[in-house]
């Protein structure tokens, strides 16, 4: 079976059963809207080459009969995600499942292009080599996130600040290194992925994430789907123009989320407050803690900048919950009543129903999020 | 046939057929998922009652013959869209397809419950009467539109300012003074699946339409389904916190969008400009026109929120175009620039690729999108 011959009711199906499987035949029919022919007719060549699986009884009877639960087939095929930060390279090796079955860091020498495409291939064969022993079988493909404005259907990352890289055909680049299909996301929609697959978003309608940080964030998902944006960009909570301070942002504007509220922002407005130019933000932290009231009036600035972030993003697109995460979590008790108190005088209405869940997400967790990518692939069409 | 005994299949094909059709049966499976033969299932019993035909011959041949293309029947039912205003009713009677056979207005003598339920009841029989010499056969169903917070679920209207309605079963109410099916939905989503229909989303991957008037709203569209929001609440535009006013808002907040950029927002501030407390929104429209530059900076600072408010909505969505309508178009000319111009600076990298068109749509329009919504709910599952 060669994977690109299958319709694209195979990939409907196989997505469906990645995300919400096991599942009966009658419900793969509910959620794709197949008939039960079809069901039977597109489920026939992936049970034979094995992606899928038939297993146990559910409880529901079809026409009396106990009905079959189709479920994938975890061990049919591996993947990589890789995580790229301006400093070092987080990767996960998993089944098509996304089940983790290796993790590894490696710290990046230079943000130079090539010598990233190269570490990010040794990367893959040191997971490779480590997990082989437990997980036999050829690695499938290779999914690569990285923050920025990414374009995954062409694989170029079109601009990332961090790296300072532009228009780089990173899926290709990678590609030709290790030999295997590759695929390139953002890495907070490939988290967002994730957090829909196998988080707290499975089952939910709608729900947002929002990632605090170095930078800020927000994946949207939608009907079970991640908004991409119709020109690559979408999420960009931290440039929401919410005012509130002079500072310049990375983007040239006043009055965004980020100029107030990323790590940066708050260890800059922290060393003003205290008069101390070499404070660092774990030092404003410690600050914080003991009660110093000018870097703490820092935070409350940060989490009042967040709070009407999070509002702006509850009243437009009225999400089921918002997921708090990022590295900033780490310090989130020290804006939480700010960010809950102006995000329910802010959200507008049953808005404020959103239900605010605060999750620390290891970059591992955000490598896996890149492996899902790669595996709710398989069966896409060829680009 | 009994609509309810259908399958969900046969309501995605029809309302696949009434959004993107004429198709021909390989286009139905391509957008639908459904196989070939599902197709025919599927359609089978709606082209045995009528509900949609086999028409001429496509250029596009399947296996080396010309493929027919399948299309709704127009004239197989008819529907009245009315959309509630605070001083009027306007509606429009449409066939199947949202083609409007007849439009009219009647003037509310009072915001009573009771009191708008008649005037509908009343409107329709008038519209009915009007049209039945040109489109014989019974009417099939009644969508109504208001502003507020609508759940089309339950058919409740759960609040709507301009009429101070709190949890009004509007459309259990309408049904029982028509004895025809009814369902409600919030205004400006109603005009935003029309747009999505049969207006300039056609076609789109996403769009957004933003009405200005007494209220800023907002509709949401992505993959061609208008985006209604876990707690009812979405596209809640007028409320985004983009500060730049000490004014308070109605919501009772300072630095919503609404709160500079509303007629009455613009009036108010016109009058103090002025020192004149009679000023009237034709007035400040006159003044700014004839050079007035305290009337003038009024506009360009209503201007400037609006702008702030589309580059959010680009930051967060990435809509492939954003549609801005509402009586307030008809000033358009005096705030344009300034949206333009704060739209440019402030949307992130590629999302100021979105494409702004100003559409100005009369009241008639909306009338027709909930027509439309009611011709979408034929085959919807029964509540
Ligand atoms: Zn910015
Ligand atoms: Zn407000």
């Amino acid at each position: 079976m060669t994977l690109a011959d299958q319709p694209p009711a195979a990939a409907l199906l196989f997505q469906t059963l990645l995300a919400h499987g096991p599942l009966t035949r009658a419900e793969i029919g509910r959620r794709t809207g197949l008939s039960p022919g079809a069901v039977t007719k597109v489920a026939t060549p992936l049970l034979t080459d094995g992606w899928i699986s038939e297993l146990g009884r559910s409880t529901e009877r079809t026409q009396g009969r106990p009905a079959t639960l189709m479920t994938v087939r975890g061990e049919r095929a591996r993947f990589v995600g890789v995580k790229i930060t301006g400093d070092e390279l987080i990767g996960a090796l998993t089944d098509l499942t996304a089940r983790p079955l290796a993790t590894a860091r490696a710290v990046l020498g230079s943000r130079d292009v090539g010598t990233v495409v190269l570490a990010v291939a040794r990367l893959v064969d040191q997971l490779n080599a480590e997990a082989a022993p437990h997980a036999p079988g050829a690695l499938h493909g290779i999914g690569v996130t990285i923050s920025g404005d990414v374009d995954g259907h062409t694989g170029t990352v079109q601009y990332s600040p961090f790296l300072n890289w532009r228009r780089v055909p990173l899926a290709q680049l990678v590609q030709k290194a290790t030999d295997l299909p590759t695929v390139i996301e953002n890495d907070v929609r490939a988290l967002t992925v994730a957090e829909q697959w196998f988080g707290v978003g499975v089952g939910l309608s709608s729900f947002a994430l929002v990632t605090v940080g170095a930078g800020i964030g927000c994946g949207i998902s939608i009907g079970g789907r991640v908004v991409s944006g119709a020109h690559g960009v979408s999420g960009e909570v931290g440039h929401l123009p919410v005012g509130g301070t002079d500072r310049v942002c990375t983007c040239g504007n006043t009055g965004c989320v980020e100029a107030v509220a990323s790590t940066q922002a708050i260890t800059e407005q922290a060393r003003r407050a205290t008069g101390d130019p070499t404070l660092t933000m774990d030092g404003a932290v410690r600050l914080a803690h003991t009660g110093n009231a000018d870097v703490r009036a820092v935070f409350a600035r940060a989490g009042h900048a967040l709070g009407l972030a999070l509002a702006s993003v509850a009243n437009l697109i009225g999400p089921e919950r918002i997921i708090i995460s990022g590295e900033g979590v780490a310090t989130y008790d020290l804006y939480e009543d700010q960010i809950r108190t102006t995000f329910a005088a802010r959200a507008f209405g049953a808005a404020a129903d959103c239900d605010l869940v605060v999750r620390p997400l290891p970059f591992e967790e955000w490598a896996r999020g890149g492996a899902a990518v790669a595996a709710q692939h398989v069966f896409a069409p060829a680009k």
